[in-house]
């Protein structure tokens, strides 16, 4: 058993104003109190933050918003992978220059059965396109979104030729097993896992934490699991992280993760999406408020 | 039997230079080239065009280049659906205020599993963001790579909230039953099969023709076809595209079609592809030779 310690990153909303367009004054806020409440940093601008319904000009000033409202770069893992290269690359220099941790980058996702040289391809020219030693890449597992899965075949192929750059994974697959053999054949790298029920398994095989959407919600439950692993409270910690998780199972998940962190901020504002998403159905209202329940119930908690 | 009379529209390739831009001569050559072979026009920045793999950058100048090449407005049907709304809006409206005869869009695709309520109020958004009654949306339907399927009933709602907007749709499922069901429901708009191979049916339902991705390397032949329905030559011409169809189904289609219009116009070039998609594989050399071979059959190829 590992005893590293984990990190909690919050793939953080991303509030809309009425007409749509980004609130970024909202967006530093509610990014600003989930490190508050115990987040070790964000990755904003992933699938939880909508980052594909947003533009590259729309973007780049939000996460250089995030900096200026003092989150530290070395706490930020931001979202940059697009379908063309090129939006990849511009939002992975920026955030480079910016000082972040590193990028969480998504394949190219419209075409789907492609060979995995073509995918290699396409991370390759981004890294290449950079061609800075600064560049940290955290590759962006989601193939139930983007149909282009990150293979260990490809993961090793990308540490051979670029082994400093390849940073991470996240691996949102939500299998388990995959995550696994993941951790196993790159010890090297720091893979996160999408749910914080895996945390105590995340640990034990060394991984290196969780990227959540539920910890838009509960990241003070969250952190709490992390500082308690190995002792007597983890089961109970445990409990109560998985419990909200599993409400999110069982309603549209983005919608009501933002209906959720809008009851907690009494600010009906935030929890509005932008299309193709669409507001949880009114029936989800009890389970959205019993999640708020439980996440106030974690040590920490300041929402 | 109707006899409307059926168009071809060609999801033409984008060429790459060897740094891989767009090779914008190279583009407005080999789109002049199609049409002097018998297409009604062009449906550039398709699946086939690579566009997703294009910024919005790229895609205006490279639209505007065929236009100012000699491509008239009325023959081109750019797409232009993106994930990012912004970015939806900015092509089509370009496309618009060029005089393109409309627009074919895609739904945004990042997310899988979307809301009808939240599909359709994707394509609303884009259509009240532009606000302007010269707007002409073809729907794109390509469940296979964006996850996001155009269904009857939101071809319904959206033809009820913009009857003079919604123009048509391109069905590229490959499922005739679908197609024709759209066909019946609506007769009021333009439907466009992707496969050459149903332009008899698509011709005896009531469908307006076929935007097909191996019209890149047989526009004469789909011409012909075209024109030859109902002739007693009608079984060889549709013997003659369907071959040619069915080569391609058996090999990576893009880059295949990009290899076969690079044979036939002697320019190597023109075969680049951008990643994540990757080359043919040499086995499929004799395949996309056969294919160039059997087009140059078709009465009035030039290549």
């Amino acid at each position: 058993m590992t005893t590293r310690k984990l990190q909690l990153f919050v793939p953080a909303i991303t509030p809309f104003a009425d007409d749509l367009s980004v609130d970024t004054a909202a967006l530093v806020r509610t990014g600003k109190a989930l490190i508050a409440s115990g987040a070790h940093g964000l990755a904003p601008f992933g699938t939880t933050s909508e980052a594909n319904s947003l533009t590259v000009a729309e973007r780049i000033p939000a996460l250089e918003a995030l900096i200026e409202g003092g989150i530290a770069g070395s706490a930020l893992i931001p979202g940059t992978g697009c379908c063309a290269a090129g939006d990849t690359i511009e939002l992975t220099r920026n955030a480079m220059e910016l000082g972040c941790r590193g990028a969480l980058m998504l394949p190219p996702f419209y075409f789907k059965g492609v060979p995995e040289d073509g995918v290699f391809a396409a991370f390759a020219n981004v890294i290449e396109a950079i061609g800075d030693t600064r560049l940290k890449l955290y590759l962006y597992h989601i193939p139930q979104m983007t149909g282009v899965p990150i293979t260990l075949s490809l993961i090793e192929r990308l540490l051979k030729a670029y082994p400093d750059t390849i940073a991470g994974l996240k691996d949102s697959s939500g299998n388990w097993d995959n995550t696994k053999s993941v951790i196993e054949a790159f010890p090297q790298i720091d893979t996160y896992s999408a749910s914080e029920a895996m945390i105590p398994v995340n640990a034990t095989t060394g991984g290196a934490g969780c990227i959540s959407a539920s910890a838009n919600v509960n990241p003070a439950g969250i952190r709490a699991l992390i500082d308690g692993l190995g002792t007597p409270q983890e089961a109970e910690l445990l409990e109560q992280v998985a419990s909200i998780r599993k409400i999110f199972e069982s309603i549209p998940l983005i919608p009501s993760i933002k209906a959720a962190v809008a009851l907690q901020h009494g600010d009906p504002n935030l929890a509005r999406v932008r299309p193709p998403l669409a507001p949880p159905p009114a029936t989800a209202d009890a389970q959205i408020a019993e999640a708020v329940r439980i996440a106030a119930t974690a040590k920490g908690a300041t929402l």
